[in-house]
């Protein structure tokens, strides 16, 4: 029931991987699903699982407010309350709390903030960032880190980076006392708090923004501390997509090569592509589902917009070369109708084959890496992928 | 590929038969999930197909405005443009033009309209409903009738009703025109219809109001006129629902045995029940669909409203009897959750389980009056679905 990553090939930096958790395993190069609160929007956890999702990740901040940590706890953890058997990540509510939640106050105890739901006020500390996952029970919890906007000056970075290292020495020392006490454990400073899952792994966050030596300094002391797995944390927010790539390629190099490493919140299918590259294991992004429910579907020869009027009679299906569902039973004819209707299936058959082109583009990569052709797979799909101007 | 039907076992006025159609069978009685704009809203046809649909509804009026019938018969027909291979029934587009267009005038040549999307001005004739419907190319498709709003005069009803009728004949007459041309025609009178499926049944409608001797006059005229089945129109809309099974059970009793009826817009599940009792074939209803978008779900035994605090807790299925996907997967907890929480996936979730509960209805009602026990079957279901009190 333990937390293990096993590399079995590489190509280059590229490298295909599994990842075992309490509740099955995951090949990397793998791309995580969001499913905010507790469903990954405008699907069922069926078709997710069809379209080869093997984990998804859900957000701690969304799952505190409502229905509450300790709800979940009570119904068996995450897992058993959205009935997901699969692997699940959480992340540790901060990325919300900086981009969603109202008058936030950051100390080095913590952030106070007021929910964006209803104005309550709660007070999210490293600690308790740990609590909230332990009683979701993921397979994989996230330490609590400070996301900056881009750009953002080199001593701010560098103090906030700082910071960020602290928060992650108190997320581990409080895993740690949970893992001593196997399990319940109660007293003034240390609240009761139910252990939903007892093989959950915790991964650091590297943070340092663009500058490579903060970036350095933050991976050095991150892994010092010493977690199960890495992530490259600050970046898609902004910043120009090459100064992405080369701070994702300078610091996985410098992160332990048998410990999965996780870039936060990326991609398009292009960074998909070019940060596995750059010795990536793992995504999440919100693209592929919320851009489906705005009318962008993803296909092998670029992104299309249903909304244009030039699919209204387009009887082809989205992609010509996706098996998913929604591909090999309707037309952009018939989709471009119920988006423009505003049919709520319309998101569902979009997210099905966004979805679907996703977990498809991992697992050709897989396939690729594991054949020593990464680099003629990657330069055909970049050529591929950029094959239509965008119409979007 | 000609439409026909057959009566297979009666138990009193009950009875179980076989509708087939150009595409494929539908055992009768059936419930037909409404799939206003070419979609059953939050579902796939997978699953619609999946819970035991056999038959799904078009609305002529929704279509006919977006995307437009011309370009739905350029598609091959409605059943090609949005890829549901199996019976599909359409509407005349009457009843939306009286619920939902603005401005509307009716004479005795049709109903001028505004439409409700963009305020476009059209003219639904007899002959227009029956051209839109061939050019969709729906299996069943209905004449187009006036419906009155309850409760509305005896002479008011009676004028309708004979209008009806002469829209009927029209409507039957155009209808024929295309038989007789065995497809296109065109001319200063007759445009140019593509005919999208040469085995098209017409059902006329039987309307009348609450006034037993007109719903009488009305059905003679009807049956005088000739179709392939026969509905009433004209319930469902206020009326105190004693008084609609009685209007139900008297309707039927003057239409030929050997042609089926349709309740148009009918209705909960106690309403199948005693319909079918009173000698229905077919039903189409939002009620199911409708519902679970609003977080009302239809259980064994009775209504439960998924928004309710006694469910925050609760790790049971939504219904204890359902084999659905909703209910052998998820809990009321879960369910509630995304409810609250705004997440699409609690209405395709909600709706899978109420057209499986509808759908399973009609498939035990169908048993039981083959095994000839439809009365106890009855009292049975109808003591199950009040055990419940309706808690929304």
């Amino acid at each position: 029931m333990s937390f293990r990553f096993t590399v079995r090939s590489t190509d280059g930096s590229a490298r295909v991987g599994t990842l075992e958790t309490p509740h099955g395993a995951v090949q990397t190069p793998a791309f995580m699903p969001v499913g905010t609160q507790g469903a990954v929007k405008a699907t069922l956890h069926r078709d997710l699982a069809d379209s080869g999702a093997e984990i998804i990740l859900g957000n701690t901040y969304h799952l505190f407010l409502r229905p509450g940590d300790e709800l979940i706890a009570r119904r068996g953890g995450l897992h058993r309350f959205i009935g997901w058997e699969r692997p699940l990540l959480t992340d540790s509510g901060g990325f919300q709390v900086f981009s969603l939640a109202e008058r936030r106050v950051i100390t080095e105890e913590g952030a106070e903030f007021q929910s964006h739901l209803d104005g309550s006020r709660h007070h999210l500390t490293p600690e308790r960032a740990v609590d909230i996952q332990a009683r979701l029970g993921s397979d994989i919890a996230m330490v609590l880190d400070e996301c900056l906007a881009y750009p953002s000056t080199r001593e701010a970075t560098a103090e906030s980076m700082q910071r960020s290292v602290r928060w992650a020495a108190r997320c581990r020392a409080r895993l740690t006392e949970f893992r001593d006490s196997a399990g319940l454990k109660a007293g003034p400073t240390l609240p009761a708090v139910t252990i939903s899952n007892g093989g959950q792994a915790q991964f650091g966050i590297v943070q340092g923004g663009v500058f490579p030596d903060l970036r350095r300094e933050s991976a050095e002391a991150t892994v010092a501390i010493g977690f199960e797995g890495y992530a490259i944390g600050g970046l898609s927010v902004g910043e120009p997509i090459d100064l992405m790539y080369s701070v994702v390629e300078d610091t996985a190099r410098v992160l332990p090569a048998d410990r999965p490493r996780y870039l936060m919140g990326a991609g398009t299918p292009e960074d998909l592509v070019e940060c596995v590259a750059r010795g990536i294991d793992m995504f999440d992004c919100v693209l592929p589902t919320r851009n489906a429910r705005n009318g962008q579907l993803f296909t092998s020869r670029g992104r299309i917009n249903i909304k244009n009027a030039k699919y209204a009679e387009d009887d082809g299906p989205a992609d010509p070369d996706c098996h998913c569902y929604t591909c090999t039973h309707h037309s952009r004819a018939y989709l471009r109708h119920l988006h423009l209707a505003g049919e709520m299936t319309a998101g569902a058959l979009n997210t099905l084959h966004n979805l679907a082109f996703y977990l498809d583009t991992m697992k050709r990569i897989r396939e690729a890496i594991k054949l020593g052709i990464f680099d003629s797979f990657r330069q055909e799909f970049l050529r591929s992928v950029s094959r239509l101007s965008h119409d979007s």
